[in-house]
């Protein structure tokens, strides 16, 4: 995993396809993830025809990767299979609820993300779409997703056509607690963040949103509250639907 | 990432230490990990003392990999950090909700994913413990994790001390959809599952339970419907307690 050191999200891709065969055996290979009781709480669909694409594509805001990239990959947490296999085997599952939904979630990211380091070992290039769960009824619609199962994660995969410089990341200080939380005072506010406020590339990025900080570029026009409030109103409500809500 | 292919949940460890600088190297790395608008929306809570790892192993049904690993790692949803940053930084942060939950509790499992490749490549066990959301009120109580921080997933960590036989899985045809969800008919649900049902420890494991079949193990004894409903009500008593249900 030497690529981590290097890792970058890839948006632009070449022409050259995902073969089926190194797609496949990547997706095998992270089957070794841990999953809860060795259930495999998820599913993937893949997304290869223009169409399909193009029907996903609104969902994720329209962004260019969806539609540029070889292969859409769309992670869900699936308690279906699972559910199916019980009433098969005069089993009673009781899987309809919110707890076995962060269940399978959590076995679907953590698949997801052995996925992607697999990829990028290879060479290839991902785009982790985070606006899965912002129009999540938009993908059940157009992959068919019925009960029991939630899309939780998209990337876009395909081999890279662009190089972009590495992005920042906060001091590893700021992420590590010893023993218990070590709350987070103004000073250490202020020494955590002031180097990603001072690169130039956001300097530039407050400057042309005609902001007065970093952070209000992220409140008032990247994920303000009324957005994320209204958004989250239809992720419950889509949960319910899906059959994760019996408590 | 060749470990990937023999990868195996340990835990049981010897009692070599994880040093401070191989745990701290590998917690930056990490740090490369896809998250969302790079607010890296988690935190780790690091327990190396003994009197800490008797405090949380009740909430892990007193497993004994935690009081027996070097360290155990709490990877946690958290968005405090960032609205702390927003607040100290003139902005009006709006992420008390379900919604800004999972995004924090995606980006934090996506990151403790990647920690987990990178440690099993330096050949150090891991074993997830899924018992966090079980129990995160007494997880929150034991670690003092403030308003908007969530504990989503709990490792043990040391340098192996068993070599466990490889887990099976299900067929990576089981998880594929192509194109649209291609939902399990009985006959689909047999072909995947037989397998597994045939495997010697596997049937031992329904005989010694009395049970017909091996997915009445899973429903009547591992993951009931009445302690799911039951952990299920506490988990989000739990969430609204640390202030993500606003909507």
């Amino acid at each position: 995993m030497k690529t981590i050191n290097s890792r970058k999200t890839i948006r632009k891709y070449t022409k050259r396809d995902v073969s089926e065969s190194l797609l496949r055996a990547l997706l095998e290979k992270a089957e070794r993830t841990p999953t809860m009781g060795n259930l495999q709480l998820y599913s993937v669909i893949v997304t290869r025809k223009a169409e399909m694409k193009a029907k996903l594509a609104p969902a994720h805001f329209n962004q260019p990767m969806v539609e540029g990239a070889s292969v859409v990959l769309t992670f869900c947490a699936d308690f279906r299979r699972t559910t199916l296999w019980a009433e098969n085997r005069n089993a009673t599952p009781g899987y309809d609820n919110f707890l076995s939904f962060l269940n399978a979630a959590t076995d679907s990211l953590l698949y997801c993300q052995t996925f992607c380091n697999l990829a990028e070992e290879e060479g290839l290039g991902t785009c982790f779409l985070g606006t899965t769960i912002y129009n999540s009824k938009a993908i059940i619609d157009a992959l068919q997703l019925p009960r029991l199962v939630m899309p939780v994660a998209t990337i876009t995969l395909g081999w890279p056509d662009e190089d972009p410089t590495l992005s920042d990341r906060l001091p590893v200080d700021s992420i590590i607690h010893n023993e218990t939380y070590n709350d987070y005072t103004p000073a250490r506010i202020d020494a955590f963040y002031t180097p990603k406020e001072q690169l130039e590339e956001n300097k530039h990025f407050v400057e042309i949103n005609n902001k007065e900080t970093l952070a209000q570029v992220f409140t008032d026009l990247r994920y303000t509250k009324e957005a994320n409030e209204a958004m989250s109103k239809e992720l419950l409500k889509t949960l319910e639907e899906q059959g994760f809500t019996k408590n």
